[in-house]
């Protein structure tokens, strides 16, 4: 990711930043509080109606006998993971290349519970059964993120979603959901969200991705299972004596979006259309699966940032706060559509990209 | 501890419970972000101002070079030894037998970071240097807690701190200061945060105990322990999008309430007198060297129990939400002064002494 700070300076001062809801401030909090009244009591330790009440909200949604608030999925998952390994002592599990626990934790899921794991396919495309299928070694889990956001949020179809949950059952291997943005693909699925969960035998969910929370997460499955994760939550450090600020905000901003996501589903393929409509500019996929989608442009890192400041203080629309090279000659972003977008008419942005794609043409 | 839920109900219902600052509940958080503005941007990843001059504003009062914050001092500690440990590759550390890694973190330290402790001098009094010299075993860190919280908050003198921490440096051997309750032991040493935590090779800090935070701590040390306990934070999970619910929350309720740990330590030693002064009613310690100590009844859980209900309903006055049975004749508390106390009246106070008294008296 480029840290460059005209960009983001560009960024923060446009007027029409396009993904997101907003900024990310204090007063997402103040919001959330807003209509709470003081005398409501903290969780204590997991205990408490604040937390299991929201835990009750969410298993159900999700189709799951339980589940439990994380400070983060970083946490979750690891301990999913985990609690599935320790069951068959086969520390293995299968996951995307592009998986958020090889990249983005500094392998704490090696380092701290010293599992293996088996990256699965090729790192510029979704799982196959074909993959799962060609595998020669045993393996404890596998986990599947729908949608797959390193490659711009692609998703397989249900069928394929199915068949893969159907091999593992038959083979006996437990199906984990990276459901970071589980609800941000039920639009294209036209699933409910506890129809796609019931494929998996753990689930996790995030409430700061499409959903516009703090911070926070949801980790849903069996009663025995989700036993377990609060003994490993309180081993990683998790349980704090209180977590009602994210859970307050999660069911806040849970409530207020969960239903506005065919609205940012729409929005993305939209945006997307326009990303595509521009010479030498690609989005990821072609036509978005969800609210989120990575722009291509074919132009050096330097050479983009330079046109996209220009677009950003002239028009005040801007679609991203950083750019990353992908090789000398091309470089991408990733957007994801929500809130802030509905506050853009549509003249101000057809201008914008007027501009930006007359700007990539002069510099061709 | 016994979770009889008469005495928690009576406990909640009471006009003025003894312990802590007041309840836990959402309007700790409002009044923490009541005068900030909502347009504060909030930290990303450990980045930004909010938690950065944070950061900075506690290395410099524990006289560290550096400071990160953590969700809880579970996490903090962990990774602090971890850290020392792997430096030697001994993983090894040393600490009272009612440490709270021992305790209360569901064996974390072992399961996650294969560290192995060894318990120090006996369950029921300080470590003592003696402790220390009697060990034949190579051993990478040791852990001091002070105030000793599970035995009512002792606290050996300076001067045995001062030693063993001479000890530890001439045999080469780490020092962490678990100072959950750091600020809470400065009245009765005399002397500075930093002057305390020079002796210490790494410090943690609690905001949730004397300073009646909502959660979250912070570890300080040298720069290059830090840096590495920012690695590690992301590996448990801890290094959450937003933190500044806590961060906010800490910071505000530092500044009301770091020069009130005088005000608390002399309002313990005045409880506790009072509770010395009830027949079969003893303080541990007898005269508190902080803002905590234990109450111990002689009397089997369930008559303190009754006698507890009956004092708090009718004078009003609460001293605990739970006892905890010693043995079959004997039951304990803890408390922890704060804000809390200094709204009683002299009278109220010592009106629910003299029920209170009477009482064990009628039991006898």
């Amino acid at each position: 990711m480029n840290q460059n700070r005209s960009l983001q300076a560009a960024y923060t001062a446009a007027r029409y930043p396009v993904p997101g809801h907003g900024p990310r401030n204090v007063q997402v909090m103040k919001d959330a509080l807003a209509d709470i009244d003081g005398s409501v009591a903290s969780d204590i330790y997991g205990k408490g109606t604040v937390i299991e009440d929201f835990q009750a909200k969410m298993a159900a949604f999700l189709g799951k006998e339980d589940a439990v608030f994380f400070p983060s999925g970083t946490m979750a998952q690891q301990i999913a993971l985990r609690i599935w390994c320790d069951r068959t002592g086969l520390m293995k599990v299968a996951y995307h290349p592009l998986c958020h626990l090889e990249i983005h934790e500094q392998d704490g899921l090696k380092e701290l519970h010293h599992i293996q794991p088996v990256l699965l396919g090729d790192a510029d495309r979704l799982i196959e059964l074909a993959d799962l299928e060609a595998q020669d070694q045993p393996i404890t889990c596998l986990l599947l993120e729908l949608p797959q956001r390193e490659i711009g949020g692609q998703l397989p179809s249900y069928e394929s979603v199915v068949d893969i949950a159907d091999y593992c059952k038959a083979t006996g291997m437990k199906l984990h959901l990276d459901g970071a943005r589980l609800l941000e693909v039920l639009p294209y699925y036209q699933k409910s969200a506890a129809e796609i969960c019931a494929l998996f035998d753990s689930v996790y969910l995030s409430f700061y991705k499409g959903l516009g929370g703090i911070a926070g997460a949801v980790l849903a499955g069996d009663r025995d299972f989700i036993a377990e994760s609060i003994v490993w939550k309180r081993r990683h450090g998790g349980d704090l004596i209180s977590l009602y600020p994210y859970i307050l905000s999660a069911d806040y901003y849970f409530s207020q979006r969960k239903d506005k996501m065919e609205q940012y589903y729409q929005g993305a393929k939209e945006i997307a259309s326009l990303f595509n409509a521009c010479a030498d500019v690609t989005t990821l996929p072609k036509v978005p699966v969800s609210n989120m989608f990575h722009v291509w442009i074919k132009r050096p890192l330097h050479e983009a940032e330079a046109i996209l400041i220009q677009v950003y203080e002239e028009t005040g629309v801007a679609f991203s706060p950083s750019l990353r090279a992908r090789s000398e000659a091309m470089c991408s972003f990733e957007l994801s559509v929500g809130d802030a977008y509905a506050r853009i008419s549509p003249e101000v942005l057809h201008d914008a990209f007027a501009v930006f794609a007359n700007k990539l043409s002069a510099s061709t």
